[in-house]
């Protein structure tokens, strides 16, 4: 059987709980398709910031480049202040490990409901493509005359042609492989003048290659009102970091919450791993109280498969959470564990 | 009777159109409270700029600072290169007149379809104060090797103290005078950790003049969601310039759509006029078919009363809006000019 690395980092709040039904689910699903997974469990989040001060230390962060491939829970924690492992931690691991695609599918599964009327599965079937290593997330800026009437605080969105080239085509690749071959960019071109006339362009350039693809531009603002009123608008959307994350947010929200939105932040060139996590943060108001939904990651485990080159097992992950879900309605609250055992016996058997 | 000089820009696509129709329901309305408006056109957008280049020239600056009020419809063109009129013009105009308050309503009216299931009027009134004058808008930033595999594109988010501190002020204002009493900042402090952090500080600073008033804080990805999932969460938003342009659209959306959105550029100091205007845009696509809803024109003209100190004139707008609103489900598409004449009838009635 083909052995695959696998580093998982729990992280904060229900990241710990969520990531052990997505282990549950890979462990049940790997052996009938010949894969095995070697997993190394890395500490880190808030817990071992306040031990050692430590978020992302420069060893940890030339393991996790060793691993294949990264399973991730949730980062971020009320104890800890706001940015530091957000900036430290998650972003340290997506901006070094080059995770220049941040895919995001947003697809509303059969018997989902969704707080949209009158929309079916049929009107959500979208993704989205996030820029993962530029644009206001540099983290680049600073703070003049501090705590004074004068003082001015700067951020700075940096796009570059080889960052935006490179998640471009990614994206073209992806819709010409879909049946609707429609991809959207998504920007605000008409405030942010510099860096939307390089998206623009390079959309237009990288588009002379794929013809069979068309494509269209949106405003931020209007997309986020599409998203809402005409979601069957969107099959590709292709976007910046910042806009990239709002946007997943509400399509999360229409496609059934937060609790079933995957991702996957990808280095597609393979020269450091890719890493899966569910959208959702690390929700300390209901940690450890068995309440969150795995179902987030364990749609992750599955885009992980299918990176991992195991597309087999990646359907039979999908298809074990989309009978899951047709039955959730008429169950009642399950505890995390329970979803994540329905799921993983589908899968095995 | 008071007099009141009125600047009014109709501008790009359907902007002349709606106009139109808020002015025919100004002057119904204006006898019956003894204000007459004195108003002045100014011919700005995609015409003039073809003519002549300019988008909005200091002698039309001057004299749009003369005035007590601006009327203005939308700006932008497809003719046009995308960011000219919005930054020579719309975005000049605000930061020129310092509307450092982009004050935005969202409100559902009864009879009013959402797209958002099972929600009534009563779970969606809140109002939006977005920051006018500061963040990405400032426009800062630039191209560096150009057309290169080497090309960088930065842009800039300006925030100063002066500039968050008088916004906060200003919705710590609004939310007292409210109910619910509850005000709520919308940022993403996790990664835009300078700004944030300005912002954050400074919600707690002025916090403390108004103990009355409630406090949270939601990143603007979660508030994308919760604009859908949870909108009675919300009384009193306070955001900056950008975050408050995406969220503001969800709003519209959830609260029947973009035909409906007010909108007052607020220059709280009266140091400059104030300037009010539809959410929405240009919408060249319909411009000149009388299809366009004029009502964000006429809630806005509500605006602008009140701005001008005559609130009963704005209640008889509202009211009159708010009767036709009820009426609309039943009686099938009307004209631009049908609606315009049917508020305005209500209002002289
Ligand atoms: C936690 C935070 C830094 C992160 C982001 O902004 O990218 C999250 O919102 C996400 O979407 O993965
Ligand atoms: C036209 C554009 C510059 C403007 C903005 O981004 O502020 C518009 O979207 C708005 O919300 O008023």
């Amino acid at each position: 059987s083909r052995s695959i690395r696998l580093a998982v980092v729990p992280g904060d709040g229900i990241g710990p709980e969520v990531v052990a039904e997505g282990l549950k689910v890979l462990e049940a699903v790997a052996p009938a398709h010949d894969l095995k997974f070697e997993q190394t469990a890395y500490d880190l989040g808030a817990a071992r910031w306040h031990r050692t001060g430590e978020t992302l230390p420069d060893s940890v962060l030339a393991e996790l480049r060793d691993q294949d491939v990264i399973l991730l829970g949730a980062i971020g924690d009320p104890t800890v202040p706001s940015g530091t492992l957000e900036r430290g931690l998650l972003l340290r691991a997506r901006f070094e490990l080059d995770h220049y695609v941040n895919l995001r599918p947003v697809k509303l599964f059969p018997g989902v409901a969704t707080p949209l009327a009158g929309v079916t599965p049929d009107d959500i079937d979208m993704i989205v493509v996030r820029e993962g290593t530029e644009s206001l997330y540099a983290g680049t800026g600073g703070v003049l005359r501090k705590g004074t009437p004068h003082e001015i605080a700067t951020q700075e969105s940096v796009n570059t042609a080889h960052g935006v080239e490179r998640v471009i085509r990614y994206a073209f690749e992806v819709a010409a492989n879909r049946p609707r071959r429609k991809l959207t960019l998504v920007h605000k071109d008409n405030v942010l003048t510099y860096a939307g006339e390089l998206y623009q362009r390079i959309l237009k350039q990288v588009g002379a290659e794929f013809p069979q693809v068309g494509t269209d531009y949106v405003h931020v603002d209007a997309a986020t009102m599409f998203f809402v009123t005409q979601p069957q608008r969107f099959d590709v959307v292709v976007t910046d970091n910042l806009f990239g994350d709002i946007i997943t947010d509400i399509g999360a929200a229409i496609a059934g919450g937060i609790g079933l939105a995957a991702s996957g932040n990808l280095n597609p060139s393979g020269a450091a791993p890719s890493m899966f996590e569910p959208v959702h943060g690390s929700a300390p108001d209901i940690a450890g109280q068995a309440k969150a939904d795995p179902t987030a990651t364990i749609l992750s485990v599955a885009m992980l498969l299918d990176h991992v080159g195991a597309p087999a097992a990646a359907r039979a992950v999908e298809a074990a959470v989309a009978a899951d879900l047709t039955e959730r309605a008429g169950l009642g609250a399950r505890a995390t564990s329970q979803i994540g055992d329905a799921i993983a016996k589908r899968v095995a058997g």
